[in-house]
């Protein structure tokens, strides 16, 4: 699939189809907005461990929880677009929302990716852009001939790396998981390194420091591949704190028409939680759309 | 009932027993607190109209959530205690809690009344205890053969208006409700009036002075009865934003030791966004007891 659904622009766009972007979606729904939900299948929940505090379902798994929040969405006709989002962009009037698949739009976002279990590192978001990127095919060529830093988190990320070695003079390699490269051998320019990153500065000269504890690394990029999509590679002036999305009690974040629920606002991090939130996100977003309209008609 | 429950010291008194409360409660027992929830009776669930985005239990009544939430609670051995709360006071160490039946004792308070729907008067916090009250039984003597008025909401208050009319030398009895002494003639003392109270000030000769859009009275003291206890009754030190409860994310109010949840925290007033509310104070109750024990026993 390589077509866009752009012709399309949905009122709201939800990332995430755990409890708090389902729940977002239904009450979206009601209100009658359009509404388009993204699941990156990198699910955090669908544990088999018990839930009991899920008042009215007590003691269910969190796989059966899942069926029944999803079979809940399909009630509404609302299904769940398989794509991993990978960037958001503020148009102004619109959001154009990056999938690995497909480009879409929509005139608001509710963010509900789950917890996020990265913290970015020391220097991570600062070099965001002018020396540190996510994504090797959007950036590898500004570091044509040039020796960079990888920092991966699972094996699917060496297919990205042997792009960026096709590029650049040099690639070390620092897997954060076993066995890398352990299918296929790596491209000759890429150097297998062990070390866990502690933070990124920048030198005199302008290149890039990455320091792993006791050893230090001078290139001239980063690259930073995790599994999941931090909301701050989705949305780089989103502010956070630590390693989550600050919102207001209404489910705000920082910037106009981008809404947070669910765990990756911060602790606790409990399903009935993400879905009262993911609610008062929702009834937020449907404010906005409300007001904006009625802005726009004036 | 007029025993004293005081000698148990609960870690945790819930105030409400609708979402909000029966979460918390829940959510309480499992991290081992000792609870006891108290529901006036006047429960704002239980309508018959259809909840449509309660996550997990799709096309319910309200009546048939608030049964399966009473039902959960029951696995946890979680009974509610029908008691009227009439006021909270903090001794430090605990919370002393009125109810009409009992007194009690917990070391954390959580607010879960459900939504308020009067706004208290201008003037009517400013002046409570100081020419308002809402207590005949507890304030009717400090106004013996002196003049005041009362602003009920239900027959229900003749009760205790009459109990003031054997104090009081006259009594304006402004009813909010229909039929007021149509069962039983009132007190000689007491005169029927009629008017919608705008607010409360106070003259220079220290009269309570009760504006009725076009009327005033003028009186030594003013009695307000409602028929539930808005939280500014139970607590007066409450920090209160029109007629909610202000709380941060974490569910804490000004006050320590006491938190809040559900619909009297303000808008949206849906079940899912109390119950996830419930959650959260419950589980920032929990790290308020574990911090001042740790601090206690150093």
């Amino acid at each position: 699939m390589s077509t866009s659904l752009a012709s399309q622009r949905f009122d709201i766009a939800i990332i995430g189809a755990g409890p708090a972007g389902l729940e977002a979606a239904i009450t979206a729904k009601i209100r009658n907005k359009s509404v388009i939900i993204f699941e990156s299948g990198a699910t955090h929940l669908a544990g088999e461990h018990k839930i009991e505090n899920y008042l009215g379902l007590p003691d269910v798994t969190g796989q059966k929880l899942n069926r029944k929040f999803v079979a809940h969405a399909k009630n509404f006709d609302l299904e769940i677009t398989a794509d991993r989002i990978t960037e958001v962009i503020d148009f102004g009037e619109f959001f154009s929302i990056q999938g690995e698949n497909n480009l879409y739009e929509a005139r608001s976002v509710i963010l509900a990716t789950g917890s996020v279990r990265a913290t970015p590192l020391p220097g991570e978001t600062k070099f965001l852009g002018h020396g540190v990127s996510y994504c090797a095919t959007c950036d590898g060529r500004a570091y044509r001939d040039k020796d960079t830093v990888v920092i991966a988190y699972a094996a699917s990320d060496e297919t990205e790396t042997r792009f960026l070695c096709q590029l650049a003079a040099h690639v070390y390699y620092y897997p954060q998981y076993a066995d890398a490269f352990s299918q296929e051998p790596p491209p000759k320019n890429l150097e297998l390194a062990q070390g866990r990153p502690a933070n990124i500065t920048q030198s005199e000269d302008k290149k890039m420091v990455v320091s792993f504890g006791e050893s230090t690394v001078s290139v001239d990029g980063v690259f930073i591949f995790r599994p999941t999509s931090p909301p701050w590679r989705l949305l780089p002036d989103l502010n956070i704190e630590g390693n989550r999305v600050v919102i207001d009690r209404a489910g705000k974040t920082n910037l106009p028409g981008v809404f947070a629920a669910g765990d990756l606002t911060g602790a606790p991090y409990q399903y009935i939680k993400a879905a009262g939130e993911g609610n008062v996100a929702a009834l937020s977003a449907v404010t906005y759309l409300d007001t904006v309209s009625k802005l726009q008609s004036l």
